[in-house]
């Protein structure tokens, strides 16, 4: 196709919503004539799905829950009172939560006031407040936020270090999210927290604030334990669509990020995608496109490339909102189908200098979404060279790489925003969220579970149930040394033979639990024994 | 296969090499019986090719270079007395240098001593010394470090704000690294640094020294302006295996790394890695591993998990150096091949509350890497439930995600190390290095060079180009309003109306150029005008 052709392409592919801020470029989509007419009836489908949704119908059926993170930013929308009371209650309580923080009057005991907040979480109890407050962060913030979102002992005392040399704990507010309020790494980074602030002689409840289900684990520990404050998690919000409630806000809002301007970018990108006019509506473009590009199979990987630092977890963020809810392995009426959607990427230019390579020359197995803004900085550029700023080559090498790499026949989507403010983050999230649904709906699946997450914890669940047993036996007979192999007959567990050799060897190379090991001719011969 | 088969497997699919600390788990790929007796020609013709190219061979054709970093940790190897005595000179000098930053004999003129320091570079320039830097972080580092890694004004702003809270321009050292010497988005950093310490009342050339090829651009500029000091990059170093060179080990040296320990792991690397007995070869294993997976054309994405957060860009690290050594178009014999290996991943088990739902039931598109760290941590743990700690759960949810996958069928490799030292990072770092030259020579390709990279760029310097010529006719007539399609014709560059569009809407949205717009009916009505 010459440039002149690509330029009609280009004017027809613009999806541009008027006042939005907001466009998707698809023109470096390949998709043939007649791609939209035909699936027309599919997307038009998925509307009306989307429609009894957010009218609060029972869209995750396994889970018999609704699915209404769509009435965050639209309370009046939501399916009754108490719903609609429960948003706007939590909303204006934590804003005054984060106002009385910032003001002082919810101070810590040993200190003037709290100067930073740790976020303890994971997933999409994590992810998000972690995309948020990189993206809108300023040196102008209210608090400094630190995160513990892994249950990696090595990096806890890592972030613990930095807030010692951020003001110390004295000055932290601790911020625990679990929905679930039984995530096993939220629970270890609380009680290792808790010990932090124990050791620090300072009282963990005073410094501590919990978002959770209602009468979950955590939230009867935090009212037994008289933390400061419990802010609410509902079973219609799912953890990775959770940016828009207190999981996301809460933390935002410490942070003195501007929470309205969030809800308010999300509302009006609602409102603008709720249309059903494919072309004009930017999240049913993006899902066709996506299905396009993939075969409606995923056959294609999404790149995602933002041009601009503080875009770089976005990357992550959609990784785990698309990979979750459209990896699945059955659809709705029960078919196998593996579906998926895999996504990665950091950011541009830098990404260019690691693997455009591979994209441009290699294995043509993705399509990219460049993510652009055109504002380039707050201030003013100097010129890096006459009449050109770094924010010009910036640009250019965005428009440089789709161009190179559609010269080649690899596809691009555009995202492009104004610049980065709390209204473009509340725009994105709501634009992604909807993309998801909608895709789910054309290829059937249900876009709002996890089942596949369960195995591996329960798998997990056994090492943990396998690693008590052998500790009791090796500490029943202090005196004898086992190989894997012998200790495994000797709990009864010789089928578990692989993870009682893994426990040991994890055990051995710790100090905490005291297991000794004598090495053998072969890691297999190697010994072990309580000490 | 039963618990018991797989234990065999296991045993019998472990490469581990005594002393070296690091083991390959590779009994959850699927390979068949027979396969290593089927490819073992090709790896033989793979450890050939590598004993050649690690005696001088110009293993870079198309670039006739040379390709010497395993000379970096072995000096003896170099194939001549000149690059053995610069590797030994240049080790020595860095050291000294940074030995002289930390005792404050090399001071900042304003300021006791450095305390900072801020790496400007990108790619093969950046991601080493920012997967170090965080992999080996502690609180008793002596320095302080910050990256520019991109020409994103708002991050560089963003980047200069946090120094600012940290002691300020004054107290910190700026090391420039480009191996060119003109990458465009190093010299803009470069350039936005200097202005930042122009503002601060300071001298740049005092604070400033430059990784940089002999009479490059850059080397040059810092001669000119007399910086410092210039450490050297040589012509046989490529940049994604540039980090046991200057590139990384300057920047290790002033955090206070141990920089000899880093050359001593990936000594010891190398050389178990150089024995050409297949399945005692752990590069071997790998690269073999890789290619069964994704059928010898990188059919299947690579998943990189390491289990502990400092080693969170590892497999960013890794991106780098597997996409663009292996993403290529053609073979050795120029036949057209799109070779290739997608990587993505970030960390363990915070991934899995992001896609392992799709990794276990979603599109099988991928084999996982799990990389396991032995050691939970450097003191000792309290126990998060009786006889159980934090770091227990982490090994456990490894084995439980590693068995949650291989239930359903999909692959994965497991990669153990004792400990995260500067030992085992060099050896990680040789592994892969290696790995990566016998993949390359299994497919037939040339790893050691990036054809690809320089189509987008030179799109870039095309669109900077078209800017001047678009701000020219605007200034040249101030009373006049264009819209893109009427300007791209007065510039004389009608089929690049296009770019004009991207370009016109990018300098409206920034102060910088006094370019106003007009909004029309439709985005391609809005005209534009200088002010």
């Amino acid at each position: 196709m010459d440039s002149l052709a690509l330029w009609n392409r280009y004017r027809e592919c613009l999806c541009e919503c008027p006042g939005l801020g907001v466009s998707v470029d698809y023109s470096r989509i390949w998709f043939p004539d007649g791609f939209f007419e035909s699936m027309e009836p599919a997307i038009q489908r998925a509307f009306r799905q989307m429609a009894e949704l957010e009218a609060g119908a029972v869209a995750n059926p396994d889970e018999k829950r609704m699915v209404g993170h769509y009435w965050l930013r639209a309370p009046e929308r939501a399916p009754d009172d108490a719903i609609r009371k429960a948003i706007e209650t939590a909303l204006r309580e934590l804003k005054r939560f984060a106002r009385n923080v910032h003001s002082g009057r919810i101070r810590p005991p040993r200190a003037r006031k709290f100067e930073n907040f740790l976020v303890i979480g994971i997933g999409g109890s994590s992810l998000g407040p972690q995309f948020v407050s990189r993206a809108l962060w300023s040196p102008r913030d209210r608090m400094r936020a630190f995160f513990f979102d892994n249950t990696d002992p090595d990096g806890m005392d890592a972030v613990l270090a930095q807030i010692g040399q951020s003001g110390g704990l004295a000055r932290t507010l601790v911020v625990v999210i679990s929905k679930s309020g039984g995530t096993k790494e939220t629970r270890n980074g609380m009680l290792e927290a808790e010990l932090a602030f124990k050791r620090a002689g300072l009282s963990f409840a005073r410094h501590a604030v919990a978002v959770t289900g209602d009468a979950s684990e955590l939230d009867r520990h935090a009212r037994a334990a008289g933390w400061l404050q419990i802010f609410p998690m509902w079973d219609w919000v799912g953890g990775r669509t959770s940016e828009l409630a207190a999981v996301g806000l809460l933390p935002a809002a410490l942070q003195g990020l501007d929470v309205d301007g969030m809800l308010l970018g999300a509302r009006y990108m609602d409102e603008a995608t709720r249309v059903p006019v494919t072309r004009k509506n930017p999240a049913a473009v993006l899902a066709l496109m996506w299905h396009h590009a993939g075969a409606g199979r995923g056959a294609k990987d999404m790149v995602v490339l933002p041009y601009k630092d503080r875009l770089e977890l976005f990357s992550r963020y959609l990784q785990q909102l698309v990979m979750e809810s459209l990896g699945k392995e059955h659809d709705l009426e029960g078919k196998v189908v593996e579906q998926g959607l895999a996504v990665y990427g950091n950011k541009g230019s830098t990404d260019q200098h690691a693997y455009v390579q591979q994209l441009r020359d290699g294995v043509n197995n993705f399509f990219v979404t460049f993510l652009e803004v055109l504002r380039d900085r707050h201030g003013r550029s100097s010129q890096v060279e006459p009449g050109v700023t770094s924010g010009d080559y910036l640009s250019g090498f965005l428009q440089g790489t789709r161009r190179a790499l559609a010269d080649k026949g690899r596809e691009s989507l555009t995202v492009t925003v104004d610049h980065v403010d709390a209204m473009t983050i509340g725009r994105l999230i709501a634009l992604y969220e909807r993309a998801v649904g909608l895709y789910a709906s054309l290829v059937g699946i249900n876009a709002y579970h996890q089942p596949g997450v369960e195995a591996g914890k329960k798998a997990a669940a056994a090492v943990i149930g396998l690693q008590h047993k052998i500790l009791q036996r090796l500490r029943t007979e202090r005196a004898k040394s086992f190989t894997s192999e012998e200790l495994a007959v000797a709990i009864g567990e010789p089928a578990e033979v692989e993870t009682v050799h893994w426990v040991l060897r994890h055990l051995a190379a710790n100090p905490d639990h005291r297991v000794k090991t004598r090495p053998g001719k072969t890691p297999f011969l190697t010994t072990y024994s309580a000490s």
